[in-house]
């Protein structure tokens, strides 16, 4: 599995094969996504989720997304280290995958990293992401049930609607709610979830549960809410909306992969040239964008 | 320019005529993406940024990026009434665009509003954006120089390294720099951008200003920097890539909403059916990205 997962990383050329004979053992896993600002205790709470998880004896599969920054590589390598218990269960897997090429983003190999865990049979596949930016909605758009870990004293509810949180999170926890405004922190973000909700009307009631990762506490909570969000999931169709919603986004990246290397050239599907003569004001985006849509259409057919 | 701007936010059928005439007249505007974690003081420092560059007698225009969502209406309305003092100076020029259809990014329409105020002539577009989240990144995507805003105690360097700011920012601010910690925020900010620039050989010394922007403190300084950053961008050539790198995802982004268009359906390049036959394992995702291959190389040709 972790050579399937290398190959993925790789971008293999038996990609395609690999894919299609895995593409029919997929569906059973729960994809939970962890998410939340640096600091708020997510390896913590992943480390308690895998125990719990183990204990109920499910197989969990950890997908750690490591931003490429040269900057984060000690820090990561810390929170590593509270994973080390699992290490050696045979019913845990463990992988950091890079997040190449984007800033604070999942890898473009992710979804089919996912795939693999999928279709290897695990129960849970919890995808953790470090600290804020594009991630957090990448996770969001990658998961079946997102879970955003705050923590009291990091920030208001105020605050956390403005970072954009509260949108993406079908569970909320208050982690370290043992800590002073941990009640303030669970009543603002009860008040802003109503808000939000009654403006969205979605029937799914987004819980807040507290707890204290460090010594377990409320993770049987975390649980209940996960298992909860996975019924709602399946009941009310939404699971099906959100992998169809996935694999479309995942089939247009290969798609546009593959024209941009059928076009050639290191510009893809805009050229260099082109790219540099809007820039300098020579033409304009549409006349350019119209050119490169003459390009793709000029390709001989491969149908 | 209102008007035009309200056109390219409505995606108005004469959009490629106005850029078609606009084109010739753009790149004379410095583009300042401003960033950084809630309540760090981004909406003080822009206020207090026009004053000192409308002081210069420099026309500025300022890009305020706002999420679509429902919760934050609030928040940003307030923030806004900062820049009241500024609202009736025909010199200076403030619209908020929505960030529609993406959680916490730029809108589609965000490169060509910028277009507009460019060609129209103002010498800084400030480019403000709310909140962490994928805007950061954008952000940095489309500005000539990033300033990343942090403030002291809302969080170590580790954590900023964590967070991901410290790729994408060109100049960094302590603002709040009178209370305490903030010799720490930026002895830390300093060494980890020591770090990163070791590892990716930049040429740019990244300098750290401080300010306490609510008494335009420091201000001075950081429109030093600013300048700085500009003639290193134009003298070392990083102005052009830029700016060709900016283009070459507008033309993309172009191209892409054109072939979509002209496939037809809800679903743009993947059809609904497609997305669901991938989600449910009847066919895997390379498959299903020859088929987009084969749709799109078989629409008729535009050239």
């Amino acid at each position: 599995m972790a050579r399937l997962i290398s190959l993925v990383e790789d971008g293999h050329p038996a990609l395609p094969e690999v894919m299609a004979a895995l593409a029919p053992h997929g569906g059973h896993a729960h994809v939970v996504g962890l998410t939340g600002s640096p600091g708020v205790g997510k390896s913590t709470t992943t480390a308690a989720l895998i125990t719990a998880l183990r204990a109920r004896d499910q197989r969990v599969a950890v997908l750690a997304v490591d931003p490429s920054s040269p900057f984060s590589g000690g820090a990561l390598l810390g929170d590593r280290i509270r994973m080390e218990q699992h290490a050696t269960d045979p019913g845990v897997f463990l992988r950091s995958v890079a997040s190449r090429g984007h800033l604070g983003g999942l890898s473009f190999a992710t979804p089919q990293a996912l795939r693999v865990l999928d279709a290897a049979g695990f129960d849970v596949v919890l995808l953790e992401t470090v600290g804020v930016g594009q991630s957090e909605v990448e996770v969001a758009a990658r998961a079946d049930t997102t879970v955003v870990i705050v923590a009291p004293g990091m920030g208001d509810g105020i605050q956390a609607a403005k970072a954009g949180i509260l949108e993406i999170g079908d569970v909320f926890v208050v982690n370290k709610a043992d800590r002073d405004g941990a009640d303030d922190t669970v009543r603002d973000l009860r008040h802003m979830i109503q808000l939000g909700n009654r403006e969205r009307s979605v029937d799914w009631r987004t819980p807040v549960v507290r707890t204290v990762a460090s010594r377990a506490d409320g993770i049987p909570d975390l649980l209940e809410a996960l298992d909860a969000h996975r019924s709602w999931l399946e009941e009310s169709g939404a699971l099906e909306a959100r992998r169809s919603q996935r694999a479309r986004s995942e089939i247009e990246a290969i798609a546009l992969a593959e024209l941009r290397r059928r076009l050639g050239g290191e510009g893809g599907l805009v050229s260099d040239e082109l790219a540099s003569a809007v820039a300098s004001g020579r033409t304009d985006v549409y006349a350019a964008a119209s050119r490169v849509v003459g390009a793709v259409t000029a390709l001989p057919s491969s149908q």
